[in-house]
């Protein structure tokens, strides 16, 4: 492959798995950060006027999931996709609900209204997250540190390299009583490639 | 495969695109529907408590569009996923972005408070749906009737198995005046195997 860049924001947020995939596949990108106050000008210019984007051989697609899978299936040495059709069905099935999960809290901490904000408060952080944490915790419980199908796969990249973005906005440690949660954040983050890349990543607040 | 089960209420909403897509591949499922009415009891037993589900060989899982990209990796005669993995990141990137605008509308269809409601009216129909409608009449007509990598591919039925839903939910022909849209759904609707399951489908509202 030519030239890949991902283009976002200075952050973590939606754009840290497909960083952290692409340099467990050891693939050279432009990590291609602009301030927030450029959006403005860069947002017509992306597909859907959305980020991240990726551009590989001058071709830009949008899609932060999307673009993840991409990136899970350029590790040749050992790609982090399944081994067959039912194997990617549950894989991308857990992957999607951890973005359900995710666009549920986002929707508490950006929203404007400080009565909305509230009314959202008691439901998200009694039920929802409860919920959603106690079914992960499970998940990774059975599949024994991983997320599906008992194996590392690109989902424990995308729940790694979603967590942070999750606690940072909820303002809590969402993992704090989820060993086998825990479990899947060391086992990516423990990987020597993803490893050096955590220890020399720009610094952001999400 | 052995036996496959597709579960969800009787309507076409989130299920149709999975059911497009077996029946094009000529796989026999059970077309599993139940009553509105049964929903809290079936709720406990889905994965995450949700549907549509997917069960194969006694195993269950959830999420609509993982489901779908399965069944359309299933159709061995002709598969309708791309044909290499950039291919693949285009098609996955349209479908999330229809799954994207689909959650707008739904976000305004649903919207139980009358006053909200009525305040997410203007921006949906004034700017998100222009919006989002030229962007895929445009992406369509590059494609030549299709909406990636210029020819049919689940994408194609992503849209075609989802666009009654949103016209349901906007109460408007949102085709109206998008022939190149109106060529995807051709596209699709006129294949035999799928066009006699549109003959025999059960009739319903959503």
């Amino acid at each position: 492959m030519s030239e890949i860049k991902f283009t976002y924001f200075n952050a973590k947020a939606l754009g840290e798995v497909t960083r952290l995939l692409l340099k467990y596949a050891g693939i050279d990108f432009i990590d291609d950060r602009f301030p927030d106050e450029d959006w403005p000008k860069i947002k017509p210019n992306m597909p859907f006027g959305q980020v991240p984007a990726l551009t590989v051989d001058g071709k830009t697609t949008n899609q932060s999931v999307a673009i993840a899978r991409f990136a899970a299936k350029q590790a040749k040495h050992q790609s982090k996709v399944g081994s067959n059709d039912w194997e990617d069905l549950e894989i991308d099935a857990i992957v999607d609900t951890i973005n359900d999960f995710r666009i549920k809290i986002q929707q508490y901490h950006y929203e404007p209204d400080a009565a909305i904000k509230e009314a959202r408060k008691g439901p998200l952080f009694q039920e929802t997250i409860p919920f959603y944490v106690k079914k992960f915790e499970e998940i990774a419980k059975k599949n024994n540190g991983y997320l599906a199908v008992g194996k590392l796969t690109w989902a424990d990249f995308f729940f790694t390299g979603t967590i942070e973005y999750l606690n940072h906005m909820a303002r809590v440690n969402l993992l704090e009583k989820c060993p086998n949660l825990q479990k899947v954040v060391q086992n990516v983050s423990s990987i020597p490639a993803v490893k050096a890349w955590l220890d020399v990543r720009p610094k952001t607040e999400d």
